[in-house]
């Protein structure tokens, strides 16, 4: 269901869901552009903007990624794959770095979401990161910080939970929980 | 000026800007806790939501934050400071985790955009984390990731520059540049 008016953003990031299915659809060149700013707009660290991007849209490459991950299935059925890289040799701080990166992956999943796209965020196929560096004839410079698979959901009702507050806010100080 | 629209999601992310100087206005209780929830729904590895935050508002240890950094006066004129944490005790892995935290911090400067309000992320007070920690009387096991200051911004032209996409986006593979 498309999210409008004054609370879009808001409203985006509560009900952004994982989507692990995928239709058959291509994902829009002009959608991947779309995608990809969003996440070159990310803030970072010094505005070092350390995340470098391989998109990934044939289908030998994307059989040959999903072998590189226990989630064979999602990679293999999802029409668009965006492989997140750190350039080390153009990191500062190593946490800094991999913040930004976060923040960048987030905005390109939000970016999805009002395109009325899915994706999910791939963490695990990390285990296999010289295969897929191998794969994208990518030098080991560039490390893999997360592969996102992007498509056209297929429909379906998509629920999480997180933490609530008190657990995860204090006021003032450590200790003193925070009330809503 | 208000962003609207079928596009209000990127539109945001793209014009986002840090804001360094707010005026006197406190922020609203109600804005604070739609700011953590943005926070609190970001995606982690694993649902593992590592992230803790502290909210301070209190205008005495607003100074002695203030005095943990280079940027003084910023911290100094921020009517509300989250500071962000990883909790250590409940990673799974730094680097996701990490990252979880960049995507989290994201998540709260755009709810600050969508609020109207204005937000800068910190990171150079990390040099003085653990004057930080004993500050919040914050055990060290949590590691402070980043403060936000936030606050109702003074009226100012930002800008802001990010590298083009074909430096920083590959097609298939490694070194063949991406073209919009």
């Amino acid at each position: 269901m498309p999210v409008t008016g004054d609370s879009k953003v808001i409203d985006t990031i509560l009900k952004r869901r994982s989507v692990r299915e995928f239709t058959d659809s291509p994902v829009s060149e002009e959608n991947v552009n779309k995608i990809l700013n969003a996440g070159r707009w990310a803030p970072s660290g010094l505005n070092n903007q350390p995340w470098r991007f391989i998109v990934v849209r044939d289908p030998e490459t994307i059989r040959k990624l999903s072998e590189c991950t226990h989630y064979s299935n999602i990679v293999a059925g999802a029409p668009l794959l965006i492989s997140v890289f750190l350039d080390t040799e153009h990191s500062y701080s190593r946490t800094k770095d991999v913040q930004a990166i976060g923040a960048s992956i987030q905005n390109m999943l939000l970016a999805c979401c009002e395109l009325d796209l899915g994706a999910v965020w791939l963490g695990e196929i990390l285990n296999q990161n010289e295969k897929v560096n191998s794969i994208l004839k990518c030098p080991l410079k560039m490390e893999l910080m997360a592969v996102l698979a992007i498509g056209t959901p297929v429909p379906r009702e998509r629920t999480s939970t997180r933490k609530a507050l008190s657990e995860l806010v204090f006021e003032e100080k450590y200790g003193q929980k925070w009330e809503e």
